[in-house]
């Protein structure tokens, strides 16, 4: 009789839950999936039972937490997805990044240790913990006077989620814990570690997260320059990158027994959600633009070549795919722009008949919009209310909304801002184009992708095809492919992405007769983006210092 | 036994109904008033009894619906008083302005001529008929191009509202009418000829409505530069023009039958609504400006001698006050700005509340606006919903807001709008002060003086004390104040005003504690007004042709 086939675990870490996901080797089907939720979630406010309180801005993780997915939903996922441990032959990870973590030499990190329990340094920091802008924008402004050769790779300005400004944050908040932190370990990174018993270091965080360029990290002398006792902080990051999609090592006997599957089974090495998405919707080769949206979008593009692309997230050799240069990109408001003015601005006639038709608001609302020629709202906003992440790389940047009137409707508002966020996504894709990154197609994941209104404003206003990832776990799946490769079953990423792949091409065609009207919209989404993204203006840096402001005390 | 005291009558005609008020003639006190309701309302689809359908932006009215306010709202205000006819000694009048009717040499509305009933053109047109825009420009671009003096004194523009811009289009459009119409006249004017029998003419609407500017109208040359047939245009209009509280004549026996008072009451002559409130507001004085707060804003104020502010309405000698000149200025979108928003971007939950506590979606959000400091929303709008009359006299421009965030709630909306329309007070009164017209104290009058909310940001932004209007029917009751002194029972407008008037002096004093943030606002404020209204980017009007657009027809 046949062998049965084999199967491959993609897993991702979210920021929530984490999500195990078992794909059929041979064509990338998908035969099962499990979800396992953090007991802790996110740590915003105070330790595990009862410890210390937390300053805003912060945002932590436990480990025991990401463990937990291991043991519950690896298990519950083979179930569903009917399958016996011994057709496993790989797994693959993927996590939410920069989030970062101290360990031992050993990797246990610091917050099981007894002593350190109550530290709130010795927790993982998640990547939306925000604390550490200060000493990311004391390496910026230093790294532009001495003017370090990788500032360019990130458009100018690292960010506050990253390891140098998060571990600089550590060492001058919590030196004792910065001493004993052996290592400074991406999460990604961790997860193999406890997977395989060994460590290994992936390039795509190090290239994204870890400044890591031209195979070196920034200098001893930089790091002394911030503060002289930083200068010992790259020994708890080297060790020798492994390429995406290479086998981290087996499963160790310990973690074997978490999930009840067999020692030795091939781990590839760790990644990043949005970066492993590509293999999954086909988008590997230069040209074709990943752009994963929900209530952000993260845009992945790869090429031949290096192009220093003003106010991108990052651009690194072999990021994504071994060989390629890897172009990251993004708006920090999408979804979450569309959902606020859902909450916050739709009149009682709109959600009473959304209940009675069933239908959500962005339903309703698309419905209403749609029934309207292109430009005839005289709207054009910005989608910076979540601050700018390409090309301006500026968070303090709000939103704007111009050309309202006495007539001015809801779902006008609405469609101008789902049109904002496409003249973003236009904006960053002009940015490409005139670095010399070629953009010929946008391909969709993320929950987003449901609105095929959305969709047809995408395509119409980047004028380019949109193709539509075809799996709803686009990052579990994508682990599934990196695993496979990693287990042997396809030579390389690309031939296993060919098969595995889940797009469906070219859902969405621009339709020419909305192309000069939506020029003449997106002129003056480019006016207003330099008017007040580019010194124009710094009314919006004024009104965010007003926000923030302790001179306001008095109500009135 | 003592004769019973002397009482005054007041009549407003409103957009959609008249006001009779009865007023002590010695103290000014309120003792009754009646409505009545226009039967026509305003006629913008069809001419009545099924008659000529009428193009957009046409907006007529029926006079006979004036007439029974006579016969209805007066002998009801009478009896609500409980007053004798006898003790009636003058009867003062107020009218919209522009609203302009044409009529036979003997005062009778060529629409009720039987052979001009369905001719559109014979109908009085009201205020807010719009359809002579292309006139106005017309006017506008031929009196530049000449260099004529008068233009300056409104600011650079006329309205498509005034005398002249309608007359043209009469003219053009149906030169039948045009060549009967042996007078063109106010609504103002024609209810005095109404009221006593004969022909007068208000130094108000000429001066206001009319381009009667030192003496004179604009010129034949002029006139017929714009039109060969217009050059007798002035003919119909010209006439002694009288001052301002002058007896226009006693009552005639037609017209006192149909209020049932005595034959020869005084009749002062005619009077625009927010004009004469200034009378009843106190706002007389150099110093004192009147804001008639409503949908819209009215500002007036005196001034000892003349002064070209750029971007008021009108500068007219005589036209508020005999003896000084009377400055006119307005903001198109004030009260039906927050109504707006109030209607369209309101959530269920708020109405729910609202509804719950028994408030209106105005007081719950000013309540939840109260809470927060001064600046704190970090935003800024431009009240320019409704296109901008002061300083800027362009129809075309539309609402801007800048600074929101995905935190950024409702109230935080609608309070930047209610400071916005506030900036926008403060920036007549700096264009009014840049030019040498005094601005000391604001007396509003107007249904959103309700609003202790909205005076004090308004006391708080334009950094002066408030006063107010201690009458909610100030139009009538400066009418009633108008009859008194056309009666004889004051020497002039300032002592009636002294003895009659009612003013809440200061209620409203601004906080030193919120001048420097509003100051910083403001800032931001005029930054936005420049770059979107005097030629920093073209973009509204650029969205204000793709709304009215003809190339944008397909439905996406």
């Amino acid at each position: 009789m046949n062998r049965l086939p084999t199967v491959v675990i993609g897993i991702d870490f979210g920021t929530l839950s984490g999500r195990a996901l078992v794909v059929a080797t041979e064509d990338g089907t998908e035969l099962g999936t499990a979800v396992h939720e953090y007991r802790h979630g996110v740590v915003e406010r105070q330790l595990p039972g009862g410890g210390a309180a937390l300053k805003p801005q912060w945002a932590l993780q436990v480990p025991q937490d990401w463990r937990d997915v291991l043991v519950h939903a690896v298990p519950a996922a083979l179930a569903a997805a009917g399958v016996t441990p011994e057709q496993v032959i790989g797994i693959g990870t993927d996590f939410t990044a920069c989030t970062v973590l101290p360990v031992t030499s050993a990797g246990v990190p610091l917050c099981e240790l007894d002593d350190l329990r109550d530290r709130p340094h010795a927790y993982p920091k998640l990547w939306k913990h925000h604390a550490a802008q200060p000493h990311a924008d004391r390496i910026n402004a230093l790294a532009a006077a001495r003017g370090e050769g990788w500032l360019a790779r990130y458009g100018g300005k690292i960010s506050s989620e990253w390891q140098f400004a998060k571990g600089l944050q550590l060492l001058e908040e919590d030196p004792e814990v910065y001493r004993r932190a052996d290592r400074w370990i991406e999460a990604a990174d961790w997860i193999i570690w406890e997977l395989c018993g060994t460590e290994t270091r992936n390039l795509c965080t190090a290239g994204y997260k870890g400044i890591f360029q031209d195979g070196h990290y920034p200098s001893r002398e930089f790091l002394e320059a911030l503060n002289p006792d930083f200068g010992d902080f790259v020994g708890k990051l080297e060790h020798p990158l492994s390429a995406m999609g290479e086998r981290a090592g087996g499963l160790s006997a310990r973690a074997a027994a978490w999930m009840g599957l067999p020692e030795g089974v091939a781990v590839a090495i760790g990644n990043v959600d949005a970066h492993v998405t590509s293999v999954a919707a086909g988008a590997i080769d230069p040209g074709q633009m990943l752009a994963v949206m929900g209530t952000s979008t993260c845009h992945i593009i790869n090429g031949p070549a290096l192009a220093e692309v003003p106010g991108m997230c990052g651009a690194v050799r072999d990021g994504v795919i071994p060989g390629l240069w890897g172009y990251e990109a993004g708006q920090s408001g999408v979804g979450d722009i569309f959902a606020w003015f859902v909450e916050s601005g739709l009149p009682e006639e709109y959600q009473t008949e959304a209940r009675e038709r069933g239908l959500s608001g962005h339903e309703l609302l698309s419905e209403k919009a749609a029934k309207q020629p292109v430009g005839q709202h005289g709207l054009v906003a910005l989608d910076w209310h979540g601050g700018n992440r390409s090309v301006l790389v500026d968070h303090d940047l709000s939103g704007v909304l111009i050309g309202a009137t006495l007539a001015t409707r809801p779902e006008e508002v609405y469609r101008a801002l789902l049109e904002a966020t496409a003249f973003g996504t236009r904006t960053i894709i002009d940015a490409f184009e005139g670095s010399g990154v070629r953009v010929d197609e946008l391909i969709v994941a993320g929950g987003l992708l449901r609105s095929s209104f959305l969709m047809q404003i995408y395509a119409d206003i980047i004028q380019r095809p949109l193709s539509i990832i075809g799996s709803a776990q686009g990052p579990a799946l994508g682990s599934a492919i990196h695993a496979a490769v990693a287990a042997g079953a396809y030579p390389d990423l690309h031939a296993a992405s060919a098969t595995m792949a889940r797009v469906h091409r070219n859902v969405y065609q621009p339709d020419p007769n909305h192309a000069a009207t939506y020029d003449q919209l997106y002129a003056i989404y480019t006016e207003l983006h330099d008017h007040f993204g580019r010194g124009g203006t710094n009314a919006l840096h004024r009104l965010h210092a007003l926000r923030n402001g302790s001179d306001n005390t008095d109500a009135s």
